[in-house]
């Protein structure tokens, strides 16, 4: 019978002792019989994402568990550019952008008053510009946030940040980061392009709205994060998959939509926090499951936690995402067709005590009826490392999955 | 003392879990006393040959425990040409050739009647031709097979098959794969030879007197599967090293060969099947050990099993597999004037379930006085992973037995 993949992922997962918690990690302490049930059905071990102590970001941690490695990173630009829904093509260079309000030259607020409505006609007024030969994609993201693309031959991602940090500043002017012709015309190109945004915004009627209101007009654009999209064979593509994800947070969504997974989301009732509603989560996994070979469903709740440095919190994110999976279990009885292999992993450590990822390795779970089964019967950091999967690396996980799904191709005869 | 290593290996011994067995593994079912007393005795662990979740043939897995890696693997034709006892040199194209059956033009029969006797004679009229600056080696196989080798300046392996794959259709001329112009020259060659093979095998006296017998004419060469000899050195050389191979299989030969190894068979008595006479290859493996310090002991059965999608089959093979293991601990104490390392492996899995080779690891344990011993005591894939030995690659087990072997030299001072 064909195999089907559901990797469900919980960002942040792994930890440290914490004191709080009689110096066990999260993820000991918390209540996990549906995790645990995973863990005694299948083999167990520990993953390290690129390699062992090197910390990675949510964007990388995931394009690594979509089949890329380190040196296929584009930088967070076009990631968020993706993760918002814009379909890059290699060249292309994808900037992180903020709504700010200018005073007098001077940047007055980052974040044009945390503005959270009307950025979509204001960034419908600024994409499809054109400068020079390069033409602007500009897409609205969550509050003030943006993504800007520049689109055209011979440009580069080595050009500083106009944001000035803080403010009453001036906007920085982009200048280039090397001596190269192309960042020299990235930076002069992309300046002209914040010119025009300025004059764009600052006649726009939504913000002439907003000043009467008493409000701050969003009428500069501060970018950062430059970054190039580079020829990268889509993970769907190169093994013939059909992929799916299951997400909130556009991050994930983003480093999905690169490796040409299907997006399921509902911005209505999906939020990235712990108030995430799993029904409708395990709702959209099955649905995909349907038409996918391989399908992803993540939860943000326990990296935020980490971030916080809140262990208890962390240790109800994980009861939260252990009831998620009792819920993926109640439904394989009604899965049928084919047979479905299990894989629990993470994106990356975010302990408690560091408030921040590191380089930890995550404890990950594959079962299934034709899964080899160890003698592990606890999910977490240190039953993990007994496991019969021992240490792997991301790129190991991700391989060992593909071959259950039988496209990766044999090598000699 | 000396240490010597005697590595067994069983031909696609890894497995998933089969239903048939009350999901166990072929080698957790099996009864298998010595392989379990010989993974008591030293330390276990599981290997993916080249990486988790790349499944590899029988041809690159052997190369990979006889010392090489994936660049070095130069096709299926040159190894099957070391499997029949030809010495390839660099730059010689070997296909792989069937004697055939032509009658007005067509592919009347792609085995000439599935011939078995007189192959030598034929082949032997046509090894040494010369055509243009170009030398023909020519050797027949089991049955109707054969191995051809060009040899010469500026050829290219990137030439088309010969071999129309069906009956009824002409003999394809062979063309270049790419532009280059030794490909050009190879298929210019090629075709030429394959013509010249017609005229004289359709002389020859032998086809005479099979067609007066009413049987079909061998008066045709199809080749295909052309690969080129890379320059590789020989594993015995690099690691100066006496190595020798117990086998019955024309790959695993192969295999040997290249990597400079003896051979030790016997066409009579060991078959490459489950009825292969394990007291012959235990005698062989044996004497190979009085003058080599790295002896292959190997066997085909399990491998077949998978192949065929018979777990029981299997269990009955790793059965055989486990009484030449007791063989082989019943002559370890005639064994004088060296210390001899036990290790067991395999060259890849294939699970009955896929009945195709996969990426799955496969168990493996080293043995002897001076191996550190953990506290595994079974030889299977799911106590493999508890092992002393951890996850390795294939090339990690090797270049640990090189160790004991003290022909590794050291790094730094």
């Amino acid at each position: 019978m064909k195999n089907k993949v559901l990797l469900m992922i919980a960002d942040g997962l792994g930890d440290r002792p914490c004191e709080e918690l009689g110096w066990k990690t999260p993820l000991e302490a918390a209540r996990k019989e549906n995790l645990d049930r995973i863990a005694s059905w299948g083999s167990s071990g520990i993953m390290d994402l690129w390699q062992c102590g090197t910390p990675v970001g949510t964007d990388l941690g995931h394009m690594i568990l979509f089949g890329y490695g380190l040196p296929d990173y584009p930088g967070r630009g076009p990631i968020e550019a993706f993760g918002e829904g814009l379909e890059l093509q290699p060249g292309d260079i994808a900037l992180r952008a903020n709504f700010a309000t200018c005073r007098d030259g001077l940047v007055a607020d980052r974040r044009a008053g945390r503005i959270r409505q009307g950025t979509r006609e204001l960034a419908a007024a600024l994409d499809g510009m054109q400068v020079e030969d390069v033409q602007v994609l500009f897409k609205e993201a969550t509050e003030h946030r943006a993504v800007m693309v520049l689109r055209g031959p011979g440009l580069s991602s080595a050009v500083t940040d106009a944001d000035p940090k803080k403010e009453g500043l001036p906007i920085r002017p982009v200048r280039p980061r090397d001596g190269s012709p192309e960042a020299e015309r990235t930076a002069r190109i992309l300046d002209r392009v914040l010119v025009r945004c300025q004059e764009i915004l600052s006649q726009h009627p939504l913000n002439r709205k907003r000043e009467a209101a008493g409000l701050l007009p969003a009428n500069a654009i501060l970018t950062r994060g430059a970054g190039q999209m580079p020829k990268l064979e889509k993970t769907v593509e190169k093994y013939h998959l059909k992929a799916a994800c299951v997400a909130a947070e556009s991050t994930v969504l983003g480093a999905a939509r690169l490796a040409g997974f299907d997006i399921y989301t509902d911005p209505e009732r999906m939020t990235g926090n712990l108030d995430t509603d799993i029904d409708r989560k395990v709702e959209l996994a099955v649905k995909a499951l349907a038409d996918h070979d391989f399908v992803v469903l993540h939860m943000k709740a326990p990296d935020l936690m980490g971030h916080d440095g809140d262990p208890r919190g962390k240790v109800r994110a994980i009861e939260r995402y252990d009831a998620m999976a009792g819920k993926v279990l109640e439904e394989i009885p009604k899965l049928t067709g084919f047979n479905l292999i299990l894989a629990l992993a993470a994106d990356h450590s975010t302990p408690c005590e560091r408030r921040e990822h590191s380089g930890d390795p995550v404890p990950i779970v594959v079962a299934g009826k034709n899964i080899r089964k160890d003698q592990v019967t606890e999910y977490d950091e240190i039953h993990g490392a007994q496991g019969g999967l021992n240490r792997m690396t991301g790129h190991m996980f991700f391989q060992f999955l593909m071959d259950y799904l039988e496209v990766v191709p044999k090598e000699g005869n």
